[in-house]
């Protein structure tokens, strides 16, 4: 049920996104948390438009936001930020002279309303 | 004031995006949550870069996240995501050999410190 | 370690992104809030597909999204929906015949599981 949304800025060229969704669902996925690993949806989403604080050049930034069924222990989730923020650290590029933020967020579904269904 | 998002893998060729939108917005807005059928704003945006799970291809999915100021009670929320999924369900493609997913989720959104106004 | 994500419907032609995202960041990071300037990252997401309630036509949307870490007052919060509102309100692009809608939105994340790095 999870959903992965990892969005850059697009002064990050060459971020590789093929090989960072292999290792995120990898890594997610291991988490005793997911029952099964067809579950975990992730996406990529590049940031064309784009501003980091009030200087307009120089900053770049990768975000990840994993979206899960509410109920989960402090420790779990965070055991699930570090398991995304390692695989980023790795991959995302550093091209010089920019100062890149990297940010991992984990966010509550409501469960009763939630709709989940194979077609 | 809510705020309807529908992503979809591009697996999903052929999506029938204005349709869908007319029939979703039709299907909530004939909720007796909302006020105003003018308050609801829906829109899609394609996952170009996707991957579900640990299996790179044969996978797609469709993901609706209504975002609707707080207060509804667990039934209306219930209610109104059965609204979305029944579209979906009706209007999302399935490709031979792909196994479609799809999620409703209801969000929650800070009441006092919402800003809405019509320019 | 705020995001600011702006989204606005494709009929709101010539939205003056750069300059909307220096004069929001310039509002938003002169709140006592904000530790450091260089926290807040912000970008604008165009919706190509949309539709706003059920008539087809006529009808934009620009929709603001402010995520910061929880813990904020509720007049702390509605200070910074003010501040980002003020901005979209002078910028917004109002097309003749088209009824514009403006709204913000402020969204808690989770502060225990956040993670924060400079790469």
């Amino acid at each position: 049920m999870p959903h992965l949304i990892v969005e850059y800025s697009r002064n990050l060229d060459g971020f590789p996104e093929a090989r960072a969704l292999e290792e995120l669902n990898q890594a997610v996925t291991s988490s005793p948390e997911l029952a099964d690993e067809a579950d975990l949806k992730s996406r990529f989403v590049l940031a064309d438009s784009f501003q980091v604080g009030t200087v307009g050049a120089g900053r770049a930034f990768v975000h990840a936001q994993l979206r899960l069924l509410a109920g989960r222990t402090p420790e779990a989730k965070q055991d699930l930020s570090g398991r995304i923020a390692d695989v980023l650290r790795r991959l995302t590029p550093r091209p010089p002279g920019v100062m890149v933020q990297l940010s991992v967020e984990i966010v509550d579904m409501d469960r009763p309303s939630y709709v989940k269904e194979r077609l």
